[in-house]
């Protein structure tokens, strides 16, 4: 290894090493802090932020990466070195674009911004935060302007979490999905629903856990370089490659929440398990090839298997012995359409596997007329009511229902500030995804489905380890999706997957 | 404030919050981490430590510091601003005295130490690494001259955690207790032992962990602001002065370990979450006065009261509802005598609380033989035996319960990596501050007796804040004990409360 490359991977070593223990300072306000700690660990994250953002902007840095790209001429485009400077040379760029006060700014703005939401979600009164709303959507143009050059201005939103990925593309894709869901939806609804009451029994917490905990084991989350805990908002979190930490959310009356998040964050957590060790301790080891891909294998484990019929055919015995009281009379295949049953709903976070699309969608397409001035934030609360109304059939009661519903517009999240675009879209984006890769896998596996159903993951496990987890960020994510399903992402596994699964359960001839 | 004053309090401020970061990595290294988590963690806990020394010994730190000198002139010695500076000045110049080579020097013999250590503890055979015992003595007193002006070069050593406390006050102090503990244990050993044959149950272990968790909140450890989990060496860390953690052990075999160690760890917590708010953020909010010091207070809580006759005949109902079959027939003046039965022994860790004393002298004693040149490397084991049977009447069956038994000497601590001094004195030296703090609260307060008997702690607690905690490290040890006591340190205090607590239980007249 060349000297100036040993330099540029020891700087990103200490840089991923201040990342860890930012992440672990997060970990454990969600998990184990006592109150009281809370005023000094805002200043201590604040602080260790700080220093990875000093040392990575650090000039030196871009002069050692100037002095390296010669490699991304001079080795194959595969080869894990041209590829460190490639992609550290990119998030180089972005990181070091924005003046500070900009920075500020949208900061100052964003605090300000989510306290108007909280009043306005309250009394359920949009026109609260309007203005607010109208000034975040001009500093996410004048935003988008720094990351020119870009097709589209959505573009130069999604640069960090979806680069590669274009606003047609996703217009394109989302179409597609619209047309083949709603009109599955509609017949859905039109069926007699699957009894789910049972469902609604009291789970107690110890054995939801353990239960949870034995699950994921199998699916192939690593204990031994991870840990599962509950928190409020479960989440996963990659301090190191040995490392990843998990947690869930227990809900006694709902057996649900607990199992489901807890696949969900196994299925985040195996991405980063599986990052190949050479490209620990640089960037290309963490948050995977985009946002819909880490997503693609949150859903691709949670629902793909998790909720499938095969699944549930080899453990729901294990389920019935944890529950053999809330369970009596309850056979594997009744379990199965429970919690598979669709419900068009106003509410995100309640909706179902199929359903949650349709939200996703509603709001990347709000985000995309927005953007493109199509759409004025006046205009906002009905254009979203209509499109409940157009897919879903449901039309909210309130605004604090509709367009008030969720944080993310109004500086919620700390990595993307009061910023409009890119936090919904990888959602949907990485159901297609999952179902793709799902598909070329049982293509090359035919007995894939014969492994689910006698609880072996190994095969899959290692597959998808092959295929995606080991690559970390090196490649972006289309061609990721090329190299490991042999085609370009299309929306048809994912339409062939629910109308077949959703089919059969509503009796639906497709 | 002045402007240079901010700027120093901000400065010290990102310190103590790196040294939080610090602690709670290696909190949770302890208590949670993955087994893979282990190679990514030094790394990062090496870095923040790097960190922390960087900003602490940047040059502009010391500019600033000169110039405000003027205020230790201008204000009073108990001005909070003139205190700061004063001790931070102090940790200054000696945190900058040491060249790196130095240091690096002294950590390469310490991991080569430590190895040669566990072989020859393995093998009992003190030959196996007195050669690097040798450069170990030959360094610490390298290390010393570094730290001149002294009267003893033990006081070179023991600068950063006992300074104000001299190696000939420590003979003198020492000389006086074995002279006074010696013939008590030779008395006690000729006397029928209590029965404590019950003791050897099993206790199972989220009862023990119940149990001492009421009891540490009722003393005062404020769970608001602390957590208490398991691991395998107990220990209190203070991240910030709203997170003050602390651990304990549980042996199911073995009730005293976890109860002990609980309080033992609430007793350092305690003083960490009584330091006063204004002080927070900077060198004088962590570690308390000294060593010593800090000490008193775990041992005082421990042993002064949890190990009392008032504090069992409370207590003592809460312990057998929650252990009926345990204790069955035992009663509270039983149980008292049982955990107070003296045993002199070779082993350091399995010592009941008035041989302890005997163990840190010991050590201390061969300490400054050593480094005062009267006693050579090649008869340490020799001595070690001969105190050990002049003071406790045993003789290690070999040098692994012997000489090899404790890591202190032989670089198994980072903070103090092979260095001979000032680790064991501390402990002894708390039990003498404990006793003469207790004495002196109680002769403000006749009811003290009756308060412990009674289950109410609030008010020693609230004047052990008053007159050490809230202070940290703004004075030295012996300007807290002459403060809060009104003389100096003495071993009256320390030798009447053994005599009467040991000669009640021993039947001995005194």
């Amino acid at each position: 290894m060349s000297e100036k490359l040993r330099e540029l991977r020891h700087r990103l070593q200490e840089i991923d090493d201040l990342r860890a223990v930012y992440n672990l300072l997060n970990w454990d306000q969600q998990t184990h802090m006592p109150v009281g700690g809370a005023e000094a660990r805002g200043r201590e994250s604040a602080l260790v932020a700080r220093l990875e953002h000093e040392k990575f902007t650090d000039p030196e840095m871009g002069r050692l990466l100037d002095s390296l790209v010669h490699l991304e001429q001079e080795r194959d485009y595969d080869d894990d070195d041209a590829s460190l400077v490639r992609v550290t040379r990119r998030l180089y760029e972005h990181a070091t674009r924005f003046p500070t006060a900009f920075w500020s700014h949208l900061f100052e703005h964003s605090s300000r911004t989510y306290e108007a939401w909280a009043r306005a979600r309250a009394e359920g009164d949009f026109s609260l935060v309007r203005e607010h709303l109208e000034v975040t959507l001009e500093l996410s143009l004048e935003l988008a302007e720094f990351n020119r050059p870009w097709e589209h201005v959505m573009d130069g939103l999604t640069w960090d979490r979806e680069y590669g990925t274009t606003a047609s593309q996703v217009r394109r894709l989302f179409g597609e999905l619209v047309d083949g869901i709603v009109p599955l939806v509609k017949e859905i609804a039109e069926r007699p629903a699957p009894d789910d009451s049972f469902l609604r029994a009291t789970w107690p917490r110890q054995e939801q856990l353990a239960f949870a905990a034995d699950v994921v084991r199998d699916l192939g989350y690593d204990f031994d370089r991870g840990r599962l805990d509950t928190t409020r908002h479960p989440f996963a979190s990659r301090l190191s490659r040995g490392d990843v930490r998990i947690t869930t959310r227990v809900n006694e009356g709902d057996l649900r929440e607990c199992l489901f998040s807890a696949i969900h964050e196994a299925g985040h957590a195996m991405y980063e398990q599986g990052v190949a060790e050479n490209l620990a301790g640089t960037p290309l080891s963490r948050r995977g090839a985009s946002h819909g891909m880490h997503e693609s294998q949150s859903r691709l484990w949670e629902n793909l298997v998790g909720r499938s019929k095969g699944f549930w055919e080899h453990r729901f015995s294990a389920l019935r012995d944890a529950f053999p009281e809330q369970l009596a009379g309850v056979d594997a295949h009744t379990f199965y359409r429970a919690i598979n049953r669709v419900e068009p709903g106003t509410i995100r976070l309640f909706a179902d596997e199929l359903t949650y699309n349709l939200h996703m969608i509603i709001r990347t397409e709000l985000e995309l007329d927005l953007l493109e001035g199509a759409l004025a934030i006046r205009d906002l609360e009905e254009a979203w009511n209509a499109k409940y109304e157009a897919y879903l059939g449901v039309r909210p009661a309130s605004a604090s229902e509709g367009v008030l519903q969720d944080v993310h517009w109004y500086g919620g999240t700390i990595v993307l500030p009061a910023i409009i675009g890119g936090a919904f879209q990888g959602y949907a984006l990485g159901n297609l995804i999952g179902a793709q890769l799902y598909a070329a896998a049982a293509s090359e596996r035919p007995a894939l489905d014969e492994d689910i159903a006698a609880g072996r993951f190994e095969w899959l496990h290692g597959w998808l380890t092959e295929k995606v987890y080991r690559h970390g960020r090196k490649y972006l994510a289309p061609e990721l999706v090329e190299r490991a399903t042999g085609s370009e992402l299309s929306t048809a596994p994912y339409l062939a997957y629910v109308r077949r699964k959703f089919g059969e359960i509503y009796d639906i001839r497709v």
